[in-house]
């Protein structure tokens, strides 16, 4: 199979060409795609590159894989209040198998699909795998005015709040590096979130003109909030207690706390909560009289969030616990080259 | 040196932010870039992925593969018409190398810098060396009519031209690798079109409303032709002896080409023209009835160009001697999966 034939086979779709509804003059076939914005809007643009053996291991579903490698960056959309329009998909394979890459495109289109984001062109070479997309989404103007979601604009006095839960796909990573012993069903629960992540797209969209700052949790939470408090030159405070409930709001609403629970001490979660990675969940800063929007922000896009401390004039993180004493910070973010 | 401080150190330009002619609203730092399409303009996308070992040596100078990494999306660009306004990088590295990513950085820039191209964002992570571009031009609508030049443009009866020279980056690569004998000042002299291709920005936008479809030379002149004559439904005939004489374009005006054709034999020269790859020369067409403005053009953008052929009704690419009788065609072009 050469290059053009792979192209056709798993990659083009001629019957989504010339949709009424698409902003996409010239798709996959030239040597560049055309894009045709709408008037009034900006276009935000995300870049993300998955490694094997770096961000996924080697023998993990191929159809996975392609919903991970869009949904990362379509998280990226959601931090933004983007709405997805199309992506680029720049992949080096060490072989054309066949067999991978019918997984690898049905579970990267599905995703696409789910979301309008239409494959827009891209490139395939021959090397170590290697997965590249570039995502574009739509913003609109509203009274001159950008409505992005930027991590520059929390204020003293926001609430920060985060989205879904967190910890679950690192504690998936941990057992199944068997650095952790997991049951099975835990395993098995838990494995989901690593692999399939949510990119939190509809609640970014309901938040547009409520929060005022936001940021997508994909390296753990203090490393990635610790961006909009530098970007935005405020501190904050968050409550351990309350953050320590966001490793069960995703178990408890399908009943298998009680299995996470048994299983690991509070260090443990506060450990997977605040430095976890892979959450891929909006970690995000409104003003305290906005919390009625908030919840109805959250409701609309069917997407728990819960508050978890505040915005202050400080420079600093701080941690308390339940007294309100501060703790220290011992956790550390993700980072690829330390 | 993390991640964020090898991104500020190397890539990092704050002092370019929110220049007054720049569609560029947010840049390198949140979780999206966000641009700012001006009105009456398509935005032209393109994306190509480099990897260690098969698009580059792995001892090549790192300030040439920023370059040509940057180069050869800019020539996507120029083969559409649209003018450079901004790329994405993501970099996969095997390490934080200070010295190769000061070269690199440096190469890639400078390029930018020259075309007026801003680095938006991107992603860098630890793998396999892979460099993944994904540029942004603009091309304007006039009269309700796109100006992007196209592959499928092309009608019966209009010229097929070629910009520059063809063949001497293949030469260098073969040279390289050691499957022919290069004088040290061939080797010196064709290594600069193998390392430090010159996208054809200019030319691309001076054939705009000229030019009737065009593609970029990456894989060799005979293939990415034949994209051309599929997505146009014609046939074509290329004139050998006037073709072979694009080994020698860029020669000739550096007084070498002499060097060359005492090394090579005609056979030899006619595979490099035709199949050689990694030209990033324009192949274009043009109505008969607009040679003087494909001249004009050419003059404008100090690029010199040459007529190879015709494009006909048929459905083949047909070679033709001096004779005007077709002569089999044997070149194959570059598959990464053939």
């Amino acid at each position: 199979m050469g290059e053009f034939e792979l192209i056709k086979r798993y990659f083009l779709r001629p019957e989504r060409a010339g949709q009424r509804d698409s902003l996409v003059a010239v798709g996959i076939g030239d040597d560049c795609a055309l894009l045709q914005p709408r008037p009034g809007t900006q276009l935000a643009i995300s870049c993300d590159m998955l490694v094997e053996g770096r961000h996924f291991f080697s023998d993990v579903d191929p159809e996975s894989l392609g919903h991970k490698a869009l949904a990362v960056n379509l998280s990226d959309l959601a931090a933004c209040g983007a709405k997805p329009l199309a992506f680029t998909l720049a992949l080096a394979l060490p072989s054309a198998d066949p067999a991978w890459l019918a997984g690898f495109s049905r579970g990267l289109l599905a995703l696409a699909d789910l979301h309008g984001c239409e494959l827009l062109g891209g490139d395939t070479t021959q090397g170590p795998l290697n997965i590249c997309i570039t995502v574009f989404g739509e913003v609109p103007w509203v009274n001159g005015q950008s409505q992005a979601l930027l991590r520059s604009g929390a204020k003293p006095g926001d609430d920060i709040y985060v989205s879904g839960s967190l910890g679950q796909a690192r504690l998936a990573l941990d057992g199944l590096r068997g650095s952790i012993k997991l049951s099975p069903k835990t395993l098995a629960h838990t494995r989901l979130r690593l692999e399939r992540p949510t990119p939190r797209v509809a609640l970014g969209l309901a938040l547009r003109g409520i929060a005022s700052a936001a940021i997508d949790v994909s390296d753990g939470l203090l490393g990635d909030l610790s961006h909009v408090l530098t970007a935005s030159k405020v501190g904050a405070s968050i409550t351990l207690e309350v953050a320590i409930k966001l490793i069960s709001n995703y178990a408890t609403t399908t009943g298998t706390y009680e299995v996470f629970s048994s299983q690991l001490t509070k260090k443990c979660q506060l450990g997977l909560v605040l430095a976890g990675g892979d959450d891929y969940e909006l970690a995000f800063t409104a003003p305290a009289s906005r919390r009625g929007q908030v919840e109805a922000a959250a409701k609309q896009s069917q997407t728990c969030v819960t508050r978890i401390g505040q915005i202050d004039a400080g420079q600093a993180l701080r941690l308390l616990d339940a007294q309100g004493q501060s703790v220290p910070n011992t956790w550390a973010s993700f980072d690829h080259f330390a």
